[in-house]
């Protein structure tokens, strides 16, 4: 969408699918970008465009505050927080307004793991007004990986489920994939989350989490495990657009 | 709290711990109350405050948006949901009032998957401008729960994650023990939720989930597992809390 | 309704009335509880539903800013207040789905005098988008007093207007009938305010109200007083209900 | 301060009294103008600003929702009601700009009924973070008329209270005084509210209140009786401000 | 509207234009009052309700925040601003009233250069649920004038762009005009801002604008060149009003 | 920022001046991609990093709503308008989390419009509680262009006025610099605005405005010029940096 003209969005709006990538600006560790989460959610709409004829929109390129132990907090530099209620207005704005220009076909591909609960909320509160025939369908692609993958990324490490695999080794093996000149493994260390906290508390505490903001181990990670990842969690977008949208 | 006169609130506050039950108005199932939610998280909070001497606030009586996925979603009658935005306020109001009398111990038990996220906005957003020395703990039952306690009550069920545990085995054992008289065992039956969606689509679909707004089978759930997961949840509870506020 | 399950919710939901209790967390002087505005709204909301076989919900534990000359003000620990937007925002959500439920008859049971202009304001936002056919009512249990009965309960002492009977002869007469075992009467001090402000001034003094939080004289409360204002405001709330929902 | 320039308030504004006089655009009969209430505040405001030296800024010109037993309600052509969220925003803006102008001294003027809990939920959020020394104080003419003088005025016809006394012989006695040439003693009639609703019901039914928007009998009203209600309420604002103020 | 009554309001509702003047308090200069902007726009309103038989309402008296380059910025006293969520909320709540009443025709007549943008923001949210029929026009009087005129009232001084027209010629000639009691021209001094800055900084500083608070020369003002605007201005709000509403 | 670690973000956050892009997605007629001002901001964004050595942090890809006689307004297809409110809060949420993490000095790189009211609104928001010795810039290219070179750039088509030149001369010439793959000169046609409103009307008439949206002449846009205007606003953006932030 980015470089279309308006002429070209006016003859497909109705029609296509429109997908909105949600990212983050979060610390992923010394090894990985800031973007890392925009990043991923940039590649894997292009990449879902390419294969439905998806129009891609402009990132929503900062997300809801970083959680200690899916995302090592708010506390590092450069992990730029949005509050909830304005996450929730800007989601809504926008799919809005692509409402009102007559798109019926909405895919939101998000990639950090805070905005889930407030997306929904931003959907839900258009889906009580939305006319009849338009779909909104939400996406993150860890929830379209199967165990059978997880065991071949994770061969060597143990996986510690999705909110710990932070700057870890799928996200790694993402980024050596889609950006691999933004990625510094020699930077990368073996530290991780020692105790896994039951409970929140505040204020944060600063040691929670490990000084270099990794909650699970990186090492293995690569670019063929990026791959693996890539076409397990693009066939698994593909088939839900098929599947809400009948093309 | 709830019984307390002001004097005695007045004597207390600023040395014991004041506990927030937070619960919700939602389906669970043919068997169980729609107050199902609440009811735990006040039993939970009146055992923690037996055991650290602590102060019971009256419950926040609704929670956020059921899911689909988590709860059954906001279709079914009966199922009461606040918007976000009111929840975030509700209980940024509640604890700042805590704080303003002097309250420097706070604990919060939920009992509502679907208030997880709002909870933490809320408890974020007063905590910066927290005077020094007062702390805020969030608690949910069901993540002070061991493999090993999954494992015996999961005995002849699958243990099929905690998102999905909505209205079965460990709520209906909970509420055995806690409100027997408000469980209808004859009624319940053997349904579940058959695909558990990896993703989310607005309007919700009226079949995802069953007509009884069951996700997970129930049976096998007895009053004795309800013991079971009350004395490991309570035990964690006043660990953290031993732990958190010195006590 | 907290102990209905939704089946039995949703079988009675377009036919009868459902009552919302709403009351607050209040200091009540040395003898009455913090609760005691909650404790009277949800006892009246029983003895009303059972007079119409309504329903009653959850109630909103929480009410408005106290102020000094209806309720002793901000300044008392344990008095939790919320702010004006967050109790329109609760109240609407609420009624909100209780409407997208199908329900039709709503009536609200206030308890807190300073509750009264943001429960209007939320039914007032609510109402201007309801379907046909549905209808709330808003009472609060002091309207439906006939001057005989102020009479009969004010027999010793003089009536000091409704603002000012705060935890005094009436509250002290009604939680004496509603939940005795919360009274202490030998608690109660003949305190009252000396000079009834004729205007607001802020930041509020400390020495406008009596230490104790007592604004009239509660001495001739009796546990007859109590009886006979329940049977006069339950009349009252039967005949609107009855008037209003043709019942 | 209309005509003043900013250096001949700069001059003033940490020493003089502020008045802020607020009002409403409502319906009152067919004889008082729809600016019946801001008339009556600017000039109430006008008459203290002279006895205390204070200064008089432009009125807030729109109040809050007219209720149907105290204004006739919001059905009546040319009752302009604001919501409650944005009358709070809007006298919260106000006076926080006064503060940070430097005024310490500041009184609210108010003669709108339905305004009273707004107005005090905006004064009670800025004086949260109110600088020390601050004061603010806000009066209701109403407020500040003894029995006797209320025994004189109503010297043929019952008073009503204040709520009813809309439209009728104290408001049309001030105008009389203040605006006397937008008056139509002509035009009144002899109507009243038949029965005063001991309840609120929504949505508003149309017979509630009569047609005229009258709610109480205005005749006897007389220039003299205006006359005798502004020497006691503007005795009673001075006072307040002397008190407060200490000049 | 101010002294109509609620029949004669009625009456011409659904025919009439109604229009809303908007203005603000702030500085201008050591010469013109506080209320500047809201007397000219209250001005303007009359002139043109005589000429379109329209209906004058209550105006908003206070404004946006004034901008240093416009309006000699937030730091002078006795400019009182509003926050843009303030602005916007009040004149959404006023124009809905005006359309629930069943007005059609509704004109925004406003003076405060940094008004422009929320009050558009204002009518924006309002059109998006409009009743067919309903139209709302926004004028501000110097998009109104000519270059014509321009050149004759600039006759000796350079004309420095409307944002810069503070408390300058234009204004200074308007004032003599519609409230020449206000004026000081004794004290009006050959001030103006040395540079006009080409970005904004905050904090803003200080020393931005000349002490005064003019922004540009006022010399040369008169009588006649106010005349000669309000001329034209009224000609041009005149017009549009004709063209838009077909009288 | 994008591909930075946070490590390398934290070793310059309180040295470095950090600058946010803000565009919008919005039409820009037959020949212009619908993301050409943020385009334009994130290069001049770079641009400016390069030569001040400062940080660009991911841009806020949606702005405010598109005016008819500035962008063509909210009813092209493609045009993606936020809400006011949701701009602010995003500016000012962004802005803070910045300033939490201890960075001093913040340059805002507009180049919408519209953008302009609701920037400043949330940067003045932040200011009243910003630490001393932070500042906060915002410049518009626009504002940076001398006569001088307005004249070279306008040498056959007449300056319509910055508001006007809305995908013409300037726009086009900026993005055959920046983007050159993203212009379809061979598809820009001659049209304009017929007749510039002098006020504003809701709902937005559809005619307003030409159907390409275009509303000034963009013939003889060029490389060439697109070159020269970069030069003299970067030179202009570069020269306020280093004044306000003293490099």
């Amino acid at each position: 969408m980015k470089n279309m003209t308006w002429y070209e969005f006016d003859a497909r709006k109705d029609k296509d699918l429109v997908i909105l990538p949600v990212g983050s600006v979060e610390q992923h560790g010394p090894h990985l970008p800031l973007f890392t989460d925009t990043i991923i959610s940039e590649k894997f709409s292009n990449l879902l465009a390419n294969k439905v004829n998806g129009i891609v929109m402009p990132a929503i390129n900062y997300g809801y505050k970083s959680q200690p132990a899916s995302g090592g907090g708010p506390l590092f530099p450069g992990t730029i927080d949005l509050n909830g209620a304005t996450l929730i207005s800007l989601v809504k704005d926008i799919i809005e307004e692509l409402i009102r220009d007559g798109v019926k076909k909405i895919a939101i591909v998000n990639s950090h793991f805070e905005n889930q609960a407030f997306l929904l909320e931003a959907i839900d509160l258009v889906s009580r007004n939305m006319p009849e025939g338009t779909k909104i369908v939400m996406m993150s692609w860890w929830d379209l990986i199967t165990q059978d993958t997880i065991d071949k990324v994770f061969d060597e490490v143990e996986f510690p489920g999705w909110a710990l695999e932070h700057a870890a080794i799928t996200e790694t093996s993402l980024i050596l994939k889609f950006a691999p000149e933004t990625v510094h493994m020699d930077r990368l260390i073996d530290e991780k989350i020692e105790e896994v906290p039951s409970y929140q508390v505040y204020p944060i505490p600063k040691d929670l989490v490990p000084k270099s903001g990794l909650l699970s181990i990186g090492r293995t990670s690569s670019k063929e495990k990026g791959e693996l990842i890539i076409q397990e969690a693009l066939e698994g977008m593909v088939n839900i657009v098929r599947k809400e949208f009948i093309f």
